[in-house]
């Protein structure tokens, strides 16, 4: 996402401890406390301005919604949202998807969202991308029983890439729809992108995985 | 594929029992044997006119090609080409996909092509479809270890399901194509109904899969 750089991001998010967790906020609280109350756990890796986390928590008032956004620029934006709507079933992680085990307990999160992330075309930089195996397994750790990954993009050959990288993995993969805003899959909340790719006439891939040890067929 | 009724096909198709096996030509004999050598033995469920066995068993003569078609106005078409050509590496099966226990021993079959079948769209007829779990399974019992399928379709809702019935299945997906004729694959020797196709535009969509348990990774 390219934005303006924010300088006084950084400190405003730190002044707000009670929505954004940063690696020198975080605590050993769990986020059922830290919400308090027991709803399920979703997660959204590199949630941007966080519009889909937005839509999504006022669609679904009883799941409680992470963000995890590294840059404090774009994030910041989110916040700002936030604190305008005092949303008490969301909130955000300044920080990388790689230190997602500083963030999470075992089994703690119940559905994890992939949206329009970077797409690191370039072969030599595959460990970047959000499905490569290693963030994979990241997510395994996390996840609960029965837990699943939900993941939209427009980028065709992270698509096909992220179907072969679950596919080896292990995951089972389920609801795919190759062009989602033609086909008759009902509830979509559109992210950023997705509105402004779908206004232009391209294709949204979209797909649902989980983990086949954790889910009996 | 509508073409008209040949009503001589049958009997000209029991007249060449040395190109096509029928449910009452087959033998006990071994493929390798009928081939006479040792050669990988790649399977062609719905072939059709046997256009696209006929444009691989050329580019790849060390490799045994077997064609199964059930309509013999139409396979009849691909015998014609065979009695033609005199191709020591091309057989047919005028049989039904669901007798494939009948033509083939456990083990016999390196690779199974499935190229542009009946999309049967309908929920109801979805038990029709050749990637749904009864025909994986038949695969399965034919195919040798290490073995891949490699599909090709123009059809959207059949490529979507395919991925994920042979997900659930427990099969592993690799080199996924969402628009096979504008990625850098190569050495694709197209179909019929694929040519059709990519002239008028349409993307192709394809994959390979493997039994996982037959795959180490």
């Amino acid at each position: 996402m390219r934005l303006r750089h924010k300088p006084w991001a950084k400190q405003f998010i730190e002044e707000h401890p009670e929505y954004v967790m940063t690696s020198s906020s975080k605590t050993k609280t769990s986020w059922k406390e830290l919400f308090g109350n027991d709803n399920p756990i979703y997660v959204e890796v590199g949630t941007g301005k966080g519009k889909f986390l937005d839509n999504m928590s006022q669609e679904y008032p009883n799941i409680n919604f992470i963000g995890i956004e590294k840059s404090e620029s774009v994030l910041v934006m989110g916040l700002q949202r936030l604190l305008k709507d005092h949303k008490s079933n969301v909130r955000f992680i300044n920080g990388d998807v790689l230190d997602l085990l500083d963030f999470f307990q075992p089994g703690e999160v119940d559905r994890l969202f992939i949206n329009f992330t970077d797409p690191w075309p370039k072969k030599r930089h595959e460990k970047r991308r959000l499905t490569y195996k290693s963030f994979l397994s990241l997510y395994e750790q996390i996840m609960s029983d029965n837990a699943e990954i939900h993941m939209k993009t427009d980028n065709q050959g992270l698509f096909e890439y992220s179907l072969e990288s679950m596919s080896r993995y292990g995951m089972t993969l389920k609801n795919i729809s190759l062009d989602l805003h033609n086909s008759e899959k009902e509830d979509n909340i559109m992210t950023e992108y997705e509105e402004k790719f779908s206004q232009k006439g391209q294709r949204i891939f979209r797909l649902e995985s989980y983990f086949s040890s954790h889910y009996p067929s």
